[in-house]
C-alpha cells in the first residue's frame, strides 16, 4: 500500500530515513541526531548518528578527528558536511563532517542507555529514554506503521475510523475488573460512577447503526493483576463492526480478517522496522513462518469441536485435559497453532457457556457463531462474532446473564430501531506487534506500558 | 491528498457512497440501509435510504408499491435491484428496486430519530441512535477524514504516530483538574496513584529524545465543571513535538501548524462531509471564510504585547480591560480573530506568568517563546512552545514552580543525557473539527461527549 505524498510549503529538514532518497553524493547537508558510538582513529574518526528514523543511522566521517573530541556516546549534535558514497557498501552514503554542534552533552559515564546495561529490565526502569534504543525505536516505527497500513485497509473496504468512548457507565457487566474513577459519592462527577472502558464493542455498534461500517484503535483498560507476557493493564485495541447483510456469519468475518491481517503484514514485511527487528533474531524460522503466512492459501479454519477432538488425539499430556465445554488454554491455543497447524488457525463456534451474552446461538442450540484467531507464539490475537440482532432474543439473553435493566435498554433499542446482521472483532494491538516483530513480551510492544505493580512516567 | 487503494482478495459490498465510482446504469446490486423516507405514490412509491457513507443516500424507487408497505423510517432493509440514471440529475444513480427484504423493522410511532425531534437536547439524550443523522454522520466522517490527512501529512514530514499512556503518575502538576483511579490506599494498583492525562506533552517529550519527530492523537481529561461549548472532560488532543536543531523557534513552529492546517483543511473541504455539513448553513460567509484561509498568503502572525496594544487601541467597551501581563480573555481572543485580523491569527510571546514552567524564557526576561493560534468562531484551536531545552534553567524553573522531586527527575534527565532544542503544539481535535464543520458546540463534534453531569452509554 502505497502514500501519496502531499504538497508541502514548508519543509523540515529530511531524516536519516530520507536522505537515500532526497540526497546525492557531494551534497552539503546538516543532519541532527544523538551519539551511538564513537570510534577514534589517528588519521580519521567515525561516529553513528541516530534520529530514531531508522535502524541504521548514519555513519559520520571525521577527516579532522578534533571534531570528535566533544562527542559522546547520548550526546545530540548538528552535524554539517558532505554526502559522500561509502566505500564499503555502494549504496549507502555517509556523511563527511566538517562542523559539528553539540545541541546536548551527555555524560558517559551516568547515562542510562550503554550497551552493557540493555537488559530488559533496565530499560523498563528507564523508559523514559527506551526510545532511544535500536530496537524500541523500531518497534515504534512498526506501530506508526500499522496504523497507516490500517488506515488504508478500512478505508478502502468503506468503514469510518471513530473515537468511541473512554470513561463509561458501562461496568462490563460488574465483573470486578474495570478501573473507576475516584468520585465523590454524593454528588458523582457526571452524576454516575464512571469506569474505564474495556472494550469499544458496545459504543461501536451504536455508531455502526449509523455508519454501517465503523472501526477504532481505542486504549482498554484491564484491573487484573495479571503478570504474563501477554496482558496489560492499559492496551490499545483495533475493534471493527460492521452490517451483514448477506448472512456470511462467521466465514465472511474470518475472511476480513485475514484478508486485512495479510494486507497490513505485507506492508510491514516489506518495511525497514520489520527487517531491523528480525536481522537481530538468530533463530529465522519465526519470521519464514510469518512471511509463509502471507501467501495466497487461505488460513486454516476449524469448530471448537474438532479443535478439542484433535486435541485429545494428539497424545499430548495436557496440564489440563481437553474436554468439550472447558475453554481453552494457552498449552492447547499453543499447540493448535504451533505443531498442529504450524500457522494462523481460526477456531469457530465456541459453547455458548464459554462466551458472553451478546453473541449469537447456533441452530445447534449448543455453540455461538464466534471465531479466535490463534497464532503461533502469540496465542490469541483476534476475537470475534455474530453479534445477537433479534431484540426478543437478545433481552432474554441479557436477563439471563444478569445485565438487563435501564441501564442497558440503549443497546436493546439499537435491535428495536431498524438494527440489522452485523459481526464484528477485536484484536490487541500490542499482541499484534508481538506477533509480527517476534517480541515477546507485549511491555516491550508498547512505549510506557502499564500493569500490576508497575506505573512509570 | 491521495490514497492508493490495496490490493484486496475479500471485499465487502460496495458502501451507497461507493456507488457512483463501481457502479454503471443497468447493473443488478443490493445495497442495505436503513429507511430516511418513503413517498407513497399511486403507480409508483420512492424511499431514501442511507447507510452513512455519505449525506445524500440512495434514491430507491418501487414500481411496485407493495414493496414498500412494511416500509417505515428507521427501518434496515436489504434492496436488489437495478442502477438507473435519476431522470433529475444527470449524474446521479438511483436504484430501481424489485426485491425488499427488511432486515430490521422500527416502530415510526416510538423511533427517537423524528424530523420534529431532531433538536440537539434531544440527540444528546439519544447518542446510541444520533449518528444517524444526517449532521451527527457527517460530523463523524469528518472526523475519520481528518485522520486520514493528518496521517499523511505527519508521515511526510518524518514523524512516527506512537501512542503514549492514559494512566500516568503525573497529576498535572497538582492543578487539581486531573481525574483520578479509584484504589485502595494500603494496597495501590500501580504501587502509586494514578490519574488520566490531561496532555501527552511529557511523555511525548520522552519518545522524541529517541526517535527525534512524533505525534499522537490521544484521548485527555480533565475534571471541569465548565460548561462552555468549547469544553469537554473528555477529548481528543493531536500533539506534537519535534527537534528544532536550527532554532528555528516560534516561527518554525507557527509554520509547520500553518502548513499541516491548510494541508488538512485543504483535503476535507474536497470531500463529502464538508459540504454535506455547510450546505445546510443559511449563512455562507464562515465557509467562504475557511476556503479564504487556505491561500497562500502566510496567516497573521503578531506578538501578545502587540494584541494587547490594538485591544486597547480598538476602543471596545470589553468586559475585562485589556492590560498587558493579563491573560487574554474569550472576548478578545474573539475580537482579534473575527474582527480585527479577520482570519486566523498566531498571538506569540506571551508574559512568562501566564505559561507553565517548560516553555523557553524569551531574552527579554518577561516573555516566553510562544504561541497560540486563534480562529473566528473557535477561539484558541492550537498552543504551543518552544520548551526550555537547558537542564539547570529547567531545574531553576520546575523548582520556582514546585514541580521539582523524585517524580519529575525523568524529565530534567531528558536534557540532562543529550536533549537538544525543541518545539511542540496541542490541538483540541474537537475545536478542529467546530471550526471546519461550523458546529458550534464541541458536544456535537465528538460521537458520545462527556462533561460535568453528563455521561451516556
Amino acid at each position: 500500500m502505497k502514500w501519496t505524498v502531499p504538497r508541502l510549503s514548508y519543509k523540515l529538514p529530511p531524516t536519516i530515513a530520507q536522505i537515500p532518497k532526497s540526497g546525492r553524493p557531494g551534497q552539503e547537508i546538516s543532519v541532527t541526531g544523538f551519539i551511538r558510538s564513537v570510534r577514534r582513529q589517528k588519521r580519521v574518526s567515525f561516529a553513528v548518528i541516530s534520529d530514531g528514523s531508522n535502524a541504521s543511522g548514519l555513519q559520520a566521517v571525521f577527516a579532522n578527528s578534533s571534531l570528535v573530541d566533544n562527542l559522546t556516546n547520548g550526546a545530540s549534535a548538528r552535524f554539517s558536511g558532505k554526502l559522500v558514497e561509502s566505500p564499503g557498501k555502494k549504496q549507502d552514503l555517509e556523511l563527511a563532517v566538517d562542523q559539528v554542534e553539540v545541541l546536548g552533552a551527555c555524560d558517559a559515564a551516568t547515562y542510562p542507555i550503554q550497551k552493557q546495561t540493555l537488559s530488559v529490565e533496565h530499560l523498563r526502569n528507564n523508559l523514559h529514554l527506551r526510545s532511544r534504543t535500536t530496537r524500541t525505536g523500531a518497534m515504534l516505527r512498526m506501530r506508526s506503521q500499522l496504523m497507516k497500513s490500517m488506515f488504508l485497509y478500512f478505508d478502502s473496504q468503506g468503514f469510518q475510523f471513530t473515537h468511541t468512548p473512554i470513561l463509561t457507565s458501562n461496568d462490563a457487566e460488574g465483573a470486578g475488573e474495570t478501573f473507576s474513577i475516584a468520585d465523590d459519592p454524593e454528588e458523582p462527577f457526571f452524576g454516575r460512577p464512571a469506569h474505564l472502558t474495556v472494550s469499544a464493542q458496545l459504543h461501536l455498534e451504536a455508531l455502526m447503526a449509523g455508519l454501517s461500517r465503523v472501526y477504532t484503535l481505542s486504549p482498554c483498560f484491564r484491573a487484573e493483576h495479571s503478570q504474563t507476557n501477554r496482558h496489560l493493564a492499559e492496551f490499545w485495541m483495533l475493534e471493527a463492526e460492521w452490517i451483514d447483510a448477506s448472512r456470511e456469519g462467521v466465514q465472511g468475518l474470518c475472511s476480513l480478517v485475514e484478508d486485512s491481517l495479510k494486507a497490513l503484514a505485507a506492508d510491514i514485511v516489506a518495511g525497514e522496522p520489520f527487517s531491523a527487528l528480525w536481522d537481530t533474531h538468530k533463530d529465522d524460522t519465526r519470521r519464514q513462518a510469518i512471511l509463509a503466512c502471507l501467501d495466497a492459501a487461505p488460513w486454516r479454519r476449524m469448530t471448537y469441536s474438532d479443535a478439542v477432538e484433535h486435541l485429545i488425539a494428539s497424545g499430548v499430556q495436557f496440564e489440563h485435559t481437553p474436554t468439550w465445554g472447558s475453554g481453552l488454554q494457552s498449552e492447547h491455543e499453543k499447540w493448535l497453532a504451533e505443531q498442529f497447524v504450524a500457522g494462523p488457525v481460526f477456531v469457530t463456534d465456541y459453547p455458548k457457556s464459554l462466551k458472553p451474552f451478546y453473541m449469537m446461538e447456533n441452530d445447534d442450540g449448543k455453540t455461538v457463531a464466534c471465531f479466535d484467531l490463534l497464532v503461533p507464539h502469540v496465542g490469541e490475537l483476534v476475537g470475534g462474532s455474530v453479534r445477537e440482532a433479534r431484540p426478543d432474543v437478545l433481552k432474554a439473553k441479557m436477563e439471563a446473564a444478569g445485565v438487563s435493566g435501564k441501564e442497558y435498554e440503549w443497546y436493546q433499542q439499537l435491535r428495536e430501531f431498524g438494527g440489522a446482521p452485523h459481526v464484528g472483532y477485536g484484536m490487541g494491538f500490542e499482541r499484534l506487534v508481538s506477533w509480527l516483530s517476534g517480541i515477546e513480551n507485549v511491555r516491550e510492544c508498547v512505549a510506557m506500558p502499564r500493569w500490576s505493580g508497575k506505573m512509570l512516567l
